[in-house]
Formats: structure tokens, sequence, C-alpha cells
């Protein structure tokens, strides 16, 4: 985390949303405004104005991006094994975070979801985000079980406990003083499980 | 759910909690204001004013007065094994809400959250709350192991993971408009889990 999707933004419309991820991680949802977003935009203010009609209307937008987008910018190439597929997922969501990147980009989600729990539009985006990644490790244990490399458990109730306990973590992590204790559990728990339920070398690993 | 703990507040104080509580729930914190805990109270606006100078101050109030009576209120008495200790708090989260009730809750919970993102008090607030919790499940979990039903997991570590998934679930029920999906898969994992990790006689049950 944070995502590298904007790293190289290609047209204005890319640049406009890339502009949008800086500033609500910068000053999250509640703080942004349009001017914050003019602000990180190298170009014209106005062209975001002839783009979009609103904070909401761009924000949006920014997070259907970052969801299209979400593999190539999320996921190593060079990660393909199952297992290190999912091990580098929960490592986006439950590792170290020393610069408060992760911390800071997961309060701007927690604030959106707030919005989502009042709006049509927003909670339609969280909604499908869910999907995606529910799809993402169904889909990923999918290929484990083909592979032999995880047991033949069920890809989609242990998609729906990965991805809950992930937002779970999301949820906690920039609302909790004690992450240095209950972090640090949850990660070795997660193995435990993993190796139970998942990993076709159970606990030897 | 919800709360059980309002329903005979004794004295006034317990009363604007109480009625700050029903406020919180029909509005939502954000559309929350003092005149609206007023429209919840039976007696006299101005005793409000008399002990609390705003909206914060009474949220706050009300998040530690739940949190303090919360085994008396959502814990029923009867329920004293181990095993059905935990049921019936997953329950609590998970069950099922033909009335709505537990994601209007839970909206409240998320909004708060986002407001502790970014303001100590309410961080402090929720750091406290996930100790509270956390303890209640290792509790319950080193009783189980103590009288035998449980096996030997690590109380702690497990407790971590309940209130994790727990908080991850109480975030997509308001959100995420697929419950009927994702949470009977997580109801069932989660049971995989338990019977794993922690019951003693594991799948058989």
């Amino acid at each position: 985390m944070p995502a590298d999707v904007f790293l190289e933004p290609e047209g204005t419309r890319e640049q406009i949303l890339a502009a949008t991820y800086r500033a609500l991680c910068e000053h999250g949802y509640s703080d942004l405004t349009v001017q914050r977003i003019g602000e990180e935009f190298a170009k014209s203010q106005s062209l975001i104005y002839h783009h979009y009609d609103s904070k909401d209307e761009l924000v949006l937008a920014c997070l259907e991006f970052m969801l299209e987008h979400f593999e190539e910018a999320f996921v190593d190439d060079d990660v393909t094994g199952p297992r290190d597929r999912l091990e580098a997922f929960i490592e986006l969501i439950l590792g170290d975070d020393p610069d408060g990147k992760s911390r800071q980009f997961f309060a701007s989600l927690i604030e959106l979801r707030a919005r989502a729990c009042h709006d049509d539009d927003f909670r339609a985006h969280s909604s499908r985000s869910d999907r995606v990644f529910q799809a993402y490790f169904a889909d990923v244990i999918e290929d484990g079980i083909d592979r032999g490399v995880f047991r033949d458990c069920e890809p989609d109730r242990v998609a729906a406990m990965l991805v809950t306990t992930l937002e779970g973590a999301m949820l906690r992590r920039p609302t909790n003083d004690d992450e240095t204790v209950w972090l640090p559990a949850l990660r070795a728990e997660l193995q435990t499980y993993l190796q139970q339920r998942v990993y076709a070398d159970g606990g030897e690993s």
C-alpha cells in the first residue's frame, strides 16, 4: 500500500483520478474538496470541472478505476504461486506500515464505507469492490486446489472468511491504538487457519 | 441487537444516554444533533445541557456506558457454557436481521469508527471497546479449555481472529448489498474454523 496504479497516469482523465487519490489520502474523505483535488493536479482546474460535476463523482470514479486495475497495481507479476499470491495479498493489509501510509489509506476507505451506509452509489461501489476481492481469493484458492498445493477446501467459503477478516483489520488499523498487541496475534492465527484449512502441507510449514 | 441495556434506564443520566442511543440509531452519527437527542428524552432538554456540553460528549458517554454494561446487556444469563457463549456472541453479529435493526446499529458504529480515524477521544474509545471484546473472547476460550470442552488452542490469538472477523462483518453488513451471498458462506466457514481449532469435538458436531 498504497496503490502504484497512479504512478504514471496516462492522459487527463487518469491524471485527474490520480490527483483525487493523492488528495483523498492526504485529507481524508470528509475534508476533501474539489479545490484540494485541483491542488494535486498539474493542469488547469477547469479541466476537472469539465469532466466531473462533484467531489463524490470524482471519488467514485477514482475508486472504480483503482478496482479495475487492482491486479496490475497490487499484484506483483512475479508472484504466481497460489500460496504466494494469498500471502502477498494478506501482507498488503496486515504488513508493517512504518510510514503510516497504509493506515492513512485505510482511514479513507473507512470514511467512504461510513458514506456507503447511507448512500446507494457508494454502497454499490463497496459491494462491487467486495465481489472483486472475494472472486480474486476464490480464484487463487481454486488454482491452488487444481495444482494440488491446497487442500480440497471450499473456495467461496474460505474467500468469504478472508475478505471479512481482512476488512476487519482495515477497520481496526486506523481506529485502534493497540496494533502492536492484536496485529501479531491476528497474523499468527491467520497462518494457523490457512495451514489447517487451506495449505496442503498443513502444520508442517 | 440492539442493546437492551437501556430498556429501563435508571435516573436522569441513564435516561439521557438512552435517548442518545435511540437518536443515534435513528439518525446515524452524522445527522445526530443534541436537539434530536432531546426529542427522544422525556424530560426537559435543559437537563441534557446541564450534564453534557456537546453531541460528541453525549455519544462518547453513551458508548462508554454500553461498553461497561455490555455483558449484562448482550449476554444472556442462562447461557453459561463456553461454546454457547461463543455462539451467542457470534449470532449477535452474524444473525438474521429481519427488521434491519442490527444493520442500522452497525451503520452508526461504522460512522463512529470513521470519526475515530481522526479523533483521539473516539479512537481511545474504540481501542478500549476492542480490548473489552477481545478479553471477553479470550476469557470464554480459556474457560472452555479449563473445562475440557475446547482444544488447547491459544486464546489470545483466537480472540484476535474472532474480534477482527466479526468487526469485518459489522463493516460489511451496512455497506454491502450482497449479504445473502457472503454472510451464509462466512457463517459456515467460521463454524469450520471453530471446529478445527477450538471445539474439542472437532468436526463431529
